[in-house]
Parts: structure tokens; C-alpha cells; sequence
């Protein structure tokens, strides 16, 4: 019987509070031991919540503990690729937010330090964890479909973040786009090769006016010959729009919105149901946990874990990719990224 | 700001276990100080695992505690009357579960202590609390029905009891039933004058050996002149059926299954979904933790709780009449029974 | 290659306009000949439209006709005993819309007249050729939920019939529930042996005025031991609700309500669709062809008609015993009625 | 009150025979006086059947007819344009199947005779009467969904039709993706300015022998700003899959499916359903009904058709543009075509 693992969570911010109190509360086998955060009344008060001994505002001090097996990175995106190798070289075993980095370099920097140290790191691509989007996959995987042939995301946010946030996002592509990018890949089971971004501004001008699109449908192709379409929206009105289906050769899974309740409502005028799940904390609750379970199974077992330091890697090329299409109006092969 | 409310388990059964884990996880607000059994290795397993400081074997240690404000009571059916006296008298509020007893002498011996000591009593119907059902409420309450004319609750349970309890159980009525009769006075928000029970052995003829029956139609008169029916059975192959639907003057609101995932497989025979939730601590999971929260609120308030001492009451009183209209085949009077 | 059938619609109302319509433009191998109707300019008008030859005001016109096969009844309910007695003389095959009578006596005597002229009778109970009840009814006959626990109906109009019609209607279980009761009866494929039936006066009070119920609740006792609900009202205000399911020992099959189209709409304050098909000549307009289908091919074919003239009196002691039982508040056995 | 419209069907195939029956029985106020077919049993058998007065094999002496108002054409894609032009020229109104021509010259001309004579022409895409897509067209040009932002049609076929005709089709795009585009343009009221085509061959080798596709995904710009997908494929297992979205500022309007009944069946397994329509015939079968309903209701009141000559038009420009699209793997502009 393994002993109980010991974790640091690297900032508490909305994230961090939520892996670290599904850590504390959800998870079985893991001891939150500390948590650090830059500003000292979030990291002090996420600790007094939960019961956290350790509140910090240095990193750094999480890392020097020998006690400590692991760390879930939960900081600001610019300090990603730089925790993982920091905490690589501490012999931590990393679980980093999305996404790593959005610059290539510093994300093969950052890799080349997990590999030279030997521990897992996990990318938090938590939707493969839902357990509708994981069914879909068990699905497919399992051969329900056939060989695939079509892949559709409908991924579109409730409302767009605040314009200053768009500003430092990274673009559509590599903010929003990049967790289908990732679901892409997951649910075929093989890469991409090429893809065509068409965009707009749709929703907002403000958003045109920072330089980024709010509508985009995004045609990729696969290696096995397949074609999906992604299409988003930064504005739902009726609430979080996450669905998917992939249709093959024998079938087809899909998986469709989640809602807070199961009744219907007739009356004079028609038969109706309560908007879908409208917020992602609430909509991919369940995700967060199972991710995390994951993690800490593949820390104790010494396994890979199920969303490596390649799956980082390659969504961001994808929305580079992404970027340069929509830019230029013409289909872009990955292998011009990089 | 209140205090936090300290409290004690007395039971660490399935369902002891399942309220104090939620009370130490999941329920901001309190402290579960300690938990009794009458088996020792039962109450310290779970201590144990939920990092509660006291683990008893006799519950009157916890009873003696100033510094415990309510207590959860999970034991044995036979004993609940008993402890809710005993508690009352000590002075905790108390939250029990369903049901308080089968007799009704001893319920209302139960029931005149906790008036008389002035504490908080809620029965544990937890299924009111079910975001459906709840939602379901809502609407006939805000009048989005009219006037109600018609309810129907089908509940039908995965697969029956062994037969060493349903000697033990009091009846397919009394254990199974008596939640659908608590929430037909839920739903309707009115009293039951009224009803006629026709029963079989359709599942398991070893249940009708043993006394009881196992599928059962109940229909039920309402004071405001409304008509219900509630259509049990003991064995239901697809999973834990749980429906309900209230229909009116203004329209009709309906709660349906609540399955694990939303997705869908189509393929050259079906288009099929996986099996609604089969096991009741999945399917009302929700329920149990947002019972606790109103349990809390209202001791920490000083309000009255959602599901009274009457509420626990009522449904025992439903549960005779309705096993005597089955023996007699005949309607039977609520008046009847006392 | 069998020869043309040859067929005369007696009443020119509106089911008798929905049949001849039918006949003369849905349904291959047969011809209608003529039509009669005791209002002469309702025979001509559904003639002239239809392109029928024969426009008559006296039935009898019709049946000396040799070239005529059979007839279609259509004409009020008191002259439908008669009617099919003085067809079945003749020698014509007769399908006749439900019911045959109220009266019990008048139906045996028209059934032994139609026994006597060895002609083919079918009764107008076209709700078990609707696409859907009729494949709940394949799947119970094929075994695929087991053995039959449980059946439940739900049959609601869209609004009561007018006051005068109510008057001499025979009351809500002779008028409306009688489908009802012939749907329990196919489904099930057994005998109901006894019922207990609650009604109410919720929608209009005229129509207690009128010494009738307008919503009901019937519990139905079948032969192979199976328990049945049937729930009634006169108004839904969402349109009509005809859904019905079987629940066995290996499963369950449900029919839902039928829509006009299959369009969902979501926005910001709910997600939905169009209300059911409201008008009983929608919902039911493929069963009616459906059932005219299968008369013609029982008569072609010198084979038993699926709904048979029993099929036509048995629903009529239920209802009667339905009438018996809310009158007394007791349960009741066909038995007592004949 | 207008006299009874005096129609000849030209073409008596499959959807020849469709609209031939439409004509004789669904259809009030019109009257099927000839029907001709280059096979003379062909047009005999339809005329028997349909009690048709007149069958002939050249369609000029429907022509010539001067009691003949409208004519409608079925015969092969091929002559379509040419007997567009001969019927314009004799004065009829013309309903013309999908597609005029593959040519554009040969489409401009036909136009042309049409404006010279002034009668009306109407082409066939029926999938614009389907209750559903003509519900969700309603919604979104009611302003139900705001501005329209995104549309996506999922439209795959049962099977591929065989090799034979996959070489004379006129390719994926010109046989089957033309329906969607016009569905594409009939959904969003405004035109299409550009598109790109990703296709592949993953159904069947033979026919990327044959030089087609079976497999394709097409991005649509719109006037308006929205984007547009339509994912194709000639094999979809479980049935005929004809959906559509479009999602705006204010909500989503879905059509779903059409499934032959609303059956669901729980077992030990799943929750399942029969698969939907399979056939064309069969999905569409009102909308055939709605068309022609539509087209004759024009010509008595003299209004412009629903489905213009240019709405034939469009979607072949639309077709070839896809066409070079997928060949040269880039945006085309649908002004490259003409």
C-alpha cells in the first residue's frame, strides 16, 4: 500500500483554489502540504479554507521541501515553461495548467528539463476528463464508430473575457481554440496535418479593434485521411455550447450539452428546459476531479500520464497554425510551425 | 459571522458514512467532531479515513458534549425514535434519517420531546433536495402548472433487498414507498385524505413468501380534489427509475432519469444511450449533500427545517394505509389510521 | 391478383369525410362507390370533392348494391348496432368506428348477426395502428421487455367537448377512456379482470353539472397478474398528451408525444421546442390509414380482422365498470358487469 | 374561386411517379391530365396507376396542349434545361427538378426563355418545405437567433448511389452538397462569397477511382459576416443524418433527426431507439407535398416562386467553386465562376 502523496499548489487564484480544494477534499491518497501564491492574502486564505499548513507567497520554498512529491502549477501562464523546469530540477513531478507557453522555444526548454529530471508532468487538458467527452473516446477507441471519418466540436463561451484580457490572451486560438485542438487529437487518436482557420468579429468590435477574432470555424485534417470542423464563438447567450460527435465508418458518438436539471416545462406555448450549464467550473466540475486522480495515480504507479508534455506542445502549434491561416486566407501544413 | 457548528454522526453505516463524509468535505461551516457505532471498527475506519478526531462506541459520549450542537442520526431504524428522544433531551438539534419508526406511538413519544426541549428536528427525505425534483417543486409552487390535477411518481429501485431484510423492512410500503408518499405531499404542497393500493409478486416469489410484495400501484386522493399515482417496483433491469411529472390547469412539469453521460451512439441497429445512474448514493448524491446544507443553515438561522417532525410522521401513517387497502382491496381513509 | 374492392362510407361527418378520403386517395385496391349521409349536401360535398359517383341520403342504397364489398360505419354511435346488423345481412363486410354501443345487449346482437352471415367485422380503434404504440406493442409481443409488470397510460385531450355533447356522451369512460382501454387490453394481450377507478371535477364545472368527471385515474388488474394506470384528463393546455409505456422483467418500452417538427431553440431563457400536435386528426392521421389498410387486406385475404368485433365490446364493459367503481369508491370486477 | 389548375408531369422515374401521385391525390384544386415518359410503359404504368387520362413517350404533346397550365419536369438531368426553354416557349409555367443544368450557359439560357415568356419557374429544392428546416428558416428570419453568426448542416446518405452514376453525377459537390448550398443560402438570406472545400475519399475507393469524393467538409462565407460548415458523406450507417444549426447573437435554432416513431426501449444494456428514416422518399416525403403545393399556389395567385431560376442557379456556381476549391486546395470566390 503506497503512502499518502504530499502536494504544493503554485498559485491560488480561481484555478489554483479549485485543484487545491479538490485536493483537500475530493481526493484520497494526497496530502496538500503547502500553497504559494505571489500575493500573500490569496495563498493565506485559500490555506485557512481548507487547512493547509503552508501558506507562502515564494514558490521557491515549496520546491526546496523533500517532502513534497509533487506541484500543480495554477500561476499566471508567462511563468509556466519556467515552474516546470524549476520544479523538474527540484525532482518534483509537475501538474501544469494550459498551456504551457506560447512560445515553442521556452516549451521545448521547459520538456527537455521534465526529461532530463525523469519526473511526469501533465498538461491540464481537463475536457478529456469529462465523462461525456471520455465516453465518446472510450467509443471510438473501442472501434464503436468504425474508422472515423468526420469530427465535430461546437465550443462556444457564455460571454468573451474582459477586452484587457484579450489583449495579452495570445489570440482566439491559442486562449480558447487550444482545448480543441486538444479534444482533436484525443478523440481521433492521431494528429493533424493541415488546417484552414476562417474567422470574424462578430460579437464584439472592441475585440476586433485588440487585434483578435470572436467566431472562427477551423477545418483540420488528420493523418488517417479523417476531416473535423471546430466552430466557437466567444458568446452563448443560452450558455456554455460544448459538444462533439465523430462519425466513422460504422456509426457515430456524440455527446451533447449538459444541463443543471432533467425537467421539462409544458405549457400554452411550448415544452422547454433550463439553459445548459453555464459556467466552465461548474460544467467541467467533474473533469477537474478526475484529472487530478489521474495524475496522482500515474505519480504513485510511476506510469505516463495521460496528457503528456507533447500534448502541451503540439495544440500550440496548432494555433500558430490557426493564426497564420486566418491571417493569410489559405489551408497551413503544421510542419511549417514547427 | 456564525460560528462554526460542531457535529456528531451516531451510525457509520453506508449511509452514516456517506453524511459524514460529506459534513467533513463537502459543507462549509461545521465541524464533524465525532462519530459512533455500536461496532467499534466501524466508526474508527471512518474517523480515520475522514480525519475526525473522536471515534465512539457508545453514542451518549457524543451526547454529552457541550460543545456539540446537533447530532446526525444513521443507526438502525428501530432505534431512531429513541436516540431523537435522548438527543432532544441533551439538548442537540437533530437530523435523522427516514424513517423516524413504524409505529406511530413511538414517533409521537419522539416528536413531544423535541417540542418540549425546543431543538430542530429534520427527517431525512433527502429526495426533495434532488435538483429535479426540487426544480419540479419550484415550478408548481411558482404556479408555472395552474392548478394541479394530476401527479404521477414512477420509482422503481435496480434490484430488490435480500430477503433477510424485507422480513425486517415493514413492507414494500413502508421502506420503498415512503419516499414517493413524502414527496407526493412535497410536490403537491397539500395532504393526502385518500388512497387505494393494489400490489403484486411479479419479481421474486420469495418476496411474497416472506410476506410482502414487490410491484405495487398506489393512487392517492389529494384535499384539493387532485389524483396521483405512484407506480413502484422492486426490480427495474435498466437501472434506478426515478420520474415524476405533476400536470395542471397551466401546463405540466416533468423530471426525468439522470444518466451518467449525454452521450449517444448511433449505429446500423440503435441509436442508444448508456443506462440512466443505478445506484441511489450516485443517482441522489446532490441530494445528500444540499439536505445537510438546509440542515445546517436552519439550526445556524433558528428557522424551521424544510422536512419537519410532521413530515416523518405523515408518511408512516401513508405507509399503514396503504398495506391495508392492499389486504382489503379496498380504499382506505388516512383518518383511518391515526 | 385479387380484384378491386368496393367500398360504400355510410355519415359524411368528419370521420366519415377522413375515411372516404382515404379511401379514394391513399389506399391501392379498393374503389369507393358511394357515400351517404342522412344530410344530402354532405354526402354531395364529400362526393364532389372526392370524385365519388354516388351521393346518397339512405344507407340502405348501398347496401342492395352487389358490386359493393363492404361498408364503412361512420354514422352517430346509436345507429352503429344497427347499422352493422343491416350490413352484415347483406353481406357486406363492415368496419365500424368505435363504439359499437353503449348497450350491451345491442352489441351482442349485431355481433351474432355478423356471426350468422359469416362477414368480416373490424371496430374503429385506430389509435393501435399508430406507428408508435403499435411498436411498443411488437416489442412486448417479441419478448423484449420481458414479462409485463407494469403499464401505464396517459391520454389527455387538448380541451372538453362541448356541454351537449358531453350530455349524451355516456360519460368520460364510454367516450374517451374506451381508447384507453382497448390500448391496455393490446398492449397487455390479456384481459384486465378487475378496476378501480378516482375521477374528478377539475377542468370545467358544467361538466360535473352534467352529472360527468373530466379527469380521471383508473388502476387496472390484468389476468396474467400485471397492474395497470390509466390517467385522464379533458384539458391540456400543451396539446394533446397520448404516451403510454410497458415495464417488465427485462425492460421497458415507451411511446412519447408526437411533434410537428424537430426543431429546438435555444436563447436566453430556456431551450425549447413547439408544442405536440394538438388535433387528434394529426397526431392519429397515419393510423387511420393504417387501420383501413388492414381491413382491406383482411377482407381481401379472407382473414380475421385485428381489432374484432369482442375487441369492440370488451372495452365497453370496462368502461362501465369504470362508471360502477368511481360511482361506489370501490374496486371492480368485469365479471359484475357481463 | 379559381379553376382547377391543369398540369402534365414530364418524366415519369422515381421522383416523377413522386410528384405524379402528389399531383392526383395530395393535392386539391389541380388536375394531372397527362404524363409522359421516352419509355411508353413507363408513363402507361404511372397513368393506370393514378387513373391519369393521358400517357405518352414525347413530351411535346403535352405541349401543345392549350388547356395545359403548368408542366412538371422529372425527366433527366440533361434535358432539363432544353425542356425548360420548350415549355417557356409554349407558354406553361414550369416546376423543374434540381439541377437545371450543370452548365451555366445552358442555365442562362433557360432563364432567358423563361423572362421572355414570363411564365413562372420553379426548381425543385425541396428540402427547403421540410417542417423542420422551413420552422428553423421561420425562426431565424424572425429574428428568433439575432444575427445570425454561425450555420452548420450535416447532411450524409444512407449509401452511395452506384459507381455508374457517380461518374455522369457531375461530382460530390454538383449531386448532393447542391442541396446544401442551397439550404445554405435559404437558411442565412444572404449569399455566399466565398467557400473552401477539404474532401477525401473514405467511404469507398472505387469511387475516388470513378474522380470523386465521398467524404467533405466545405467552410462557407457569407455576405453578412457569418461562417458557414456543411459536412458531407455517401455513407452514413444508421441512417439517412440531415440536420442543421444556426447560431446567433440571440440563441440557436436546431433541426434534429426524423425518426419513423417515438419508441425508446430501456434494457439490461441501453436506452435505445430505432434509427431514423432511411430514405429519402420517406424523410422528405412532406416537403414533396409542400413544393408543389407552393408552385401551384403561384401560378393561380401570380406570384414569384418560392425557388427562383437564380436560386437554381446559384448553388451550381456554388458547386463548381467547391469543386476547384478541393482540386486546388484554397478559398475560391464564388465570383470566379460566374
Amino acid at each position: 500500500m503506497a503512502a499518502t502523496l504530499r502536494i504544493g499548489v503554485i498559485g491560488a487564484g480561481r484555478i489554483g483554489v479549485l485543484h487545491a480544494r479538490n485536493l483537500a477534499t475530493r481526493l484520497p491518497g494526497v496530502r496538500l502540504e503547502a500553497i504559494s501564491d505571489v500575493v500573500a492574502a490569496s495563498a493565506e486564505k485559500c490555506a485557512k479554507d481548507l487547512g493547509v499548513a503552508s501558506a507562502l507567497t515564494d514558490h521557491r520554498r515549496i520546491l526546496e521541501r523533500k517532502d513534497i512529491d509533487a506541484v500543480v502549477i495554477c500561476s499566471s501562464t508567462d511563468t509556466h515553461a519556467r515552474l516546470i523546469g524549476e520544479a523538474a530540477e527540484a525532482g518534483k513531478h509537475v501538474f501544469c495548467e494550459k498551456p504551457i507557453d506560447h512560445d515553442l522555444a521556452k516549451i521545448d526548454d521547459a520538456l527537455a528539463k521534465v526529461a532530463r529530471a525523469g519526473v511526469k508532468l501533465q498538461v491540464g487538458f481537463n475536457r478529456r476528463f469529462d465523462p461525456s467527452f471520455s465516453r465518446v473516446r472510450d467509443l471510438v477507441a473501442g472501434g464503436s464508430v468504425g474508422k472515423p471519418h468526420l469530427l465535430r466540436i461546437t465550443s462556444r463561451d457564455p460571454s468573451p473575457p474582459p477586452i484587457a484580457y484579450v489583449k495579452v490572451s495570445g489570440g482566439i486560438f491559442l486562449d480558447m481554440t487550444i482545448h480543441d485542438f486538444d479534444m482533436a487529437r484525443f478523440q481521433m487518436g492521431c494528429e493533424v496535418t493541415e488546417l484552414y482557420a476562417a474567422g470574424g468579429v462578430l460579437v464584439d468590435p472592441e475585440i476586433g479593434k485588440a487585434g483578435d477574432l470572436d467566431t472562427a470555424v477551423i477545418t483540420l485534417r488528420f493523418e488517417n485521411g479523417a476531416i473535423g470542423t471546430i466552430d466557437n464563438s466567444r458568446k452563448s447567450v443560452f450558455g456554455y455550447d460544448q459538444r462533439l460527435e465523430v462519425f466513422g465508418s460504422g456509426g457515430m458518438a456524440e455527446a451533447a450539452n449538459a444541463f443543471p436539471n432533467t425537467v421539462t416545462l409544458s405549457n400554452g406555448k411550448s415544452v422547454a428546459r433550463d439553459l445548459p450549464l453555464n459556467f466552465f467550473l461548474d460544467r467541467y466540475a467533474e473533469s477537474y476531479v478526475r484529472e487530478m486522480e489521474a495524475f496522482i495515480a500515474c505519480v504513485r504507479d510511476g506510469k505516463e500520464p495521460p496528457v503528456s508534455g507533447r500534448d502541451g506542445r503540439v495544440p500550440v502549434v496548432m494555433g500558430r497554425a490557426a493564426r497564420l491561416s486566418a491571417e493569410k486566407n489559405r489551408p497551413v501544413k503544421l510542419s511549417e510551425i514547427g
